[in-house]
């Protein structure tokens, strides 16, 4: 059926929308894709809706591919099963929670971990009925703090979630790498540059986890690749290389010495090279401890928790964070230094820590026999030459300092430098967490059970129409790969008189008819309206048919390079069937 | 792609689910369709999901055939718009009702009115750009007192609403009926038995409105029809037919008798027969005069409103709450007897109505010259020959009084009998609501502004899952229709040696070449179990392979006739194609 401009419920804007700060989010408006309803939440008008299902027409076929079966789940969840695993507390503001009318205690599912685990366990029971995988398409909320980008980062959204169900961590192993072939399937069909990066697993307690992240100077993600392998990660799953061990014979002892107003690094630094010891210190030869209390979730009492880390670094809280979880990080609060008096801030050393039953955990380059300046936890005191392994022994080590461009790559090939992503895809091997949670066993040969042992794995579907744009566009507007273009043809009627009115129809009805997604553009406007609407919409090719029509000929440009071609009238409709691969 | 039985993600049910209480759902469970998640909240296994997407194609189809547009807005709404509307409040308890993170308060859509409405206005300004009309399938939530039947009455739900929008009243018209038409071909695509029934109205203002209701004897909804014409109605929109007035001239003078406790209609009729009056008198002859309190909605004061019926009916709450919405209709309490000392109970008489300003309406029966025995005001008396407009001037007349099987229809071919039906469509003349409550007007041609009207026009997507299986089952299980069966043909592998299951593989593989929808039973299960299942899961045409295969036949079985034909191996794939119009 050709889509007419004339009727398309559809008007373009000449300016951007205020609130718009990337350029999807700009053009996607602009060109009548999407609409803006309340914070992180979009009607998708009839050219967006289009590209949303070109979407998830590509996602079910790589998800069938791989043997996946496609189910749906309400949005709307009691909860249960939620507060079975704990997610109803962890999630904490981010749940849309709500009551019905009888008081009872609903969310709007997040993702649907609990649901696939309790449905699989309904229905399956012997080992025979493994491996499975499960998928939807729907649409999920989530109470983002600060919505932003369009639909970037909405509050309801549509994801594809599908789940492996395997008897073995073998078979999880498959499954998973049967997504993640499916996954560059699919990205690779719509036309995206990514990379795949290296994950933590976090809370979730599985192994193997990696993100697809569309390469996008725009992106929220921040992950660092190697200059000179393939190696890519997260920042927060970017492990440091420690150094061998060092002798611990022969090093100088350790010596406190009075530093008056070092509180900082800097002030230490420019101390001690004051001070005559007969060599210079750089801030890498100091040895920062930072002070937090940790908790297990939902838990009352806090622990104390000191990390070691490099003098010259930062810790860095993400990383922090995701090394610590699940537990709950917080900073020190003055009632804890009160409570703590061992605590001497600004000259905390390990030895106070260890003397008083504090964790402690190190950067993974402190290895025994490094020698540290570092507090010596009495104001205004420091302590040169504390060797690790002799003078101190960590609890253990702990990715927590920041990574910095220039860092060696931890697969030991060329140094790392930083890149901005969004994150279109994750893969993630569950384990046993939610079939621990709701007891998914199957029934072995021998009559035992086997717990069941879950991958989880996601598409952001509604994002990748943001990210797309993202990738592909250029000053005059949308550029959308063949594959999810809201059309194969844009036809412009360039021109006022009939006969050119008539041959453009003509046009569109032949290419209809060959099985070519047509839109008209058959509104009483000038060409150069029509011109710019059609860049700005973005189908992949313009034909423009115009004065050219009375010498025999139309012209057909290709919006991505901006080539024309004039070709003879009775040919371009063999010549577009062709192009477009119908 | 052939959809293997031994690796479907399905367990068919032995037993009826306990709380299945229509075939139906006891049907969509047992066979593996649906299952449920919470009140009223369902999920989708494959087989469900097939049907859900046949259905909702096929809506598609007919939607764009009328030039529907499809968008899509998000469920999760602000509260803004429906306060706009007075709907936020109207909805009551069964709006799903949430706060965000902010504490800014938002519902989960029950329809989209407002928002559609909104858009238009956002997108459109000329005369030129109408009519248009847009449409969804959506996800829907409403929080139902009493979640039923399984998907039949849900809270999350698939309905299909589209809107149309039109400069003037024929417009609307025009628009409504090529909705009425649509729908038509959509339910007769399903292979559904339904009426058109006339429906009220209501609050919305609209002039137009009918419902389709599937035929069900489970069905919620009430309808009637005539016994010699096409008439239907609801209940509450069937029309009382009113008698020819009658002269006023040489009626008996009213008269009151002292009626010694005769508080109810049988007694009252009862002491006129034996008071030797000269005639015999029923309950038909009587007024029954009922006293409600009505007001605006979300308004503080009532008022009182006198409802006159004859004494042989009672009143229909439903019929008189919709002859008055929007008002509230609320009964009296003792204490507005208390207030109002001339309503004497059991014995309430126009007079005191109307001597004390009450706003008195009757039957459309009450007609001039009509001569009734009614209240008094006065305990223990009523009055005989009380002539309307001569002894009482009713304010208009009110649907009120209850419709009996027997009744005339209203169109004056034959009498109405009652049937039972489930609501499947809606088309509804909206009017000027939304387009008043948003100011959404279109500039005319003389650049004045033209006010737009809307119609509204609803689909029970998911719930015609459950009714097309409700009108197509039988002892044994579904009998889906082929359009929306979740496949073409069903192959059972009927036998255990090798050359039957390779040829049911290769006959399952010719079918699937030629694009017919296959069900392969390749599991290592009894004939009989792949029989029963085959039943249970009704897809149209069931093909057996098995010991016939060696002598070159196989057997087509009709799941709906219960017809077997024995066909040979080498003509089935064309005769099967053939059957199923691939």
């Amino acid at each position: 059926m050709i889509t007419r401009m004339s009727s398309l419920f559809l008007r373009t804007l000449r300016e951007d929308p205020a609130d718009a700060e990337v350029p999807s989010h700009r053009l996607l408006v602009r060109a009548g894709y999407v609409r803006r309803v309340a914070p992180g939440g979009y009607s998708w008008l009839p050219l967006g809706l289009r590209v949303l299902r070109n979407i998830e027409a590509v996602v079910r076929e790589e998800m069938a591919a791989i043997g996946g079966q496609e189910i749906q789940f309400p949005a709307l969840l009691p909860r249960e099963p939620y507060e079975a695993t704990g997610r109803w507390t962890e999630y904490g503001d981010s749940l849309f929670r709500l009551k019905d009318r009888k008081g009872a205690d609903y969310l709007l599912g997040p993702t649907h971990e609990e649901l696939f685990a309790l449905t699989v366990k309904g229905e399956y029971s012997s080992y025979k009925d493994y491996p499975v995988v499960l998928y939807q398409i729907q649409t999920k909320y989530r109470d983002e703090a600060r919505p932003r980008a369009g639909i970037l980062r909405g509050r309801e959204f549509v994801m594809k979630d599908s789940y492996s169900f395997d008897l073995d961590d073998d078979g999880l192993a498959k499954s998973y790498q049967l997504h993640r072939e499916a996954y560059i399937k699919i990205f690779d069909r719509l036309g995206l540059d990514y990379v795949i990066v290296a994950a933590t697993s976090g809370a979730m307690g599985g192994s193997a986890s990696e993100e697809f992240l569309a390469v996008a100077p725009t992106g929220e993600d921040t992950y660092v690749r190697s200059t000179e392998s393939d190696y890519a990660a997260n920042v927060e799953a970017v492990t440091t290389p420690a150094p061998p061990a060092q002798p611990i014979e022969g090093k100088p002892e350790a010596q406190v010495h009075h530093t008056p107003n070092t509180p900082t690094i800097e002030t230490l630094v420019d101390f001690l090279n004051s001070a005559d010891l007969g060599r210079t210190f750089t801030a890498a030869d100091t040895l920062k401890n930072v002070i937090v209390k940790v908790r297990q979730p939902r838990t009352e009492d806090w622990e104390i928790l000191g990390i070691g880390i490099p003098g010259d670094r930062e810790v860095d809280l993400k990383r922090l964070e995701a090394s610590l979880e699940p537990l709950e990080v917080s900073l020190l609060e003055e009632a804890d230094f009160a409570a703590n008096p061992f605590l001497v801030k600004g000259y905390i050393g390990p030895k106070a820590l260890q003397d008083n039953g504090v964790r402690y955990l190190v950067d993974p380059q402190v290895v025994t026999g490094t020698a540290w300046v570092t507090g010596a936890d009495k104001l205004d005191h420091h302590v040169v030459d504390l060797v690790a392994g002799r003078d101190f022994t960590p609890d253990g080590t702990i990715e927590a300092a920041e990574v910095r461009e220039g860092d060696a790559s931890p697969d030991g090939k060329g140094t790392l430098v930083a890149a901005r992503g969004i994150e279109i895809g994750h893969i993630f091997q569950l384990g046993r967490k939610y079939a621990d949670a709701f007891g998914l066993d199957a029934l072995g040969a021998d009559a035992k059970p086997i717990r069941i042992t879950m991958g989880s794995y996601g598409v952001g579907v509604s994002r990748l129409v943001a990210v797309i744009a993202e990738q592909h566009h250029d000053d005059l507007g949308l550029v959308w790969p063949r594959a999810v273009a809201p059309a194969d043809v844009h036809v412009v009627i360039a021109g006022k008189d009939e006969a050119v009115f008539a041959g453009g129809e003509k046009l569109a009805a032949e290419l209809d008819a060959a099985g070519v997604r047509v839109f008209l553009d058959d509104r009483k406007a000038t060409p150069g309206v029509k011109f710019a609407d059609a860049e700005l919409i973005g189908v992949p090719t313009i034909l423009v048919v115009g004065r050219g029509l009375a010498n025999g000929v139309v012209e057909v440009k290709d919006r991505a390079s901006g080539n024309r071609e004039e070709i003879p009238v009775d040919q371009v409709v063999a010549h577009l069937t062709d192009l477009v691969g119908r």
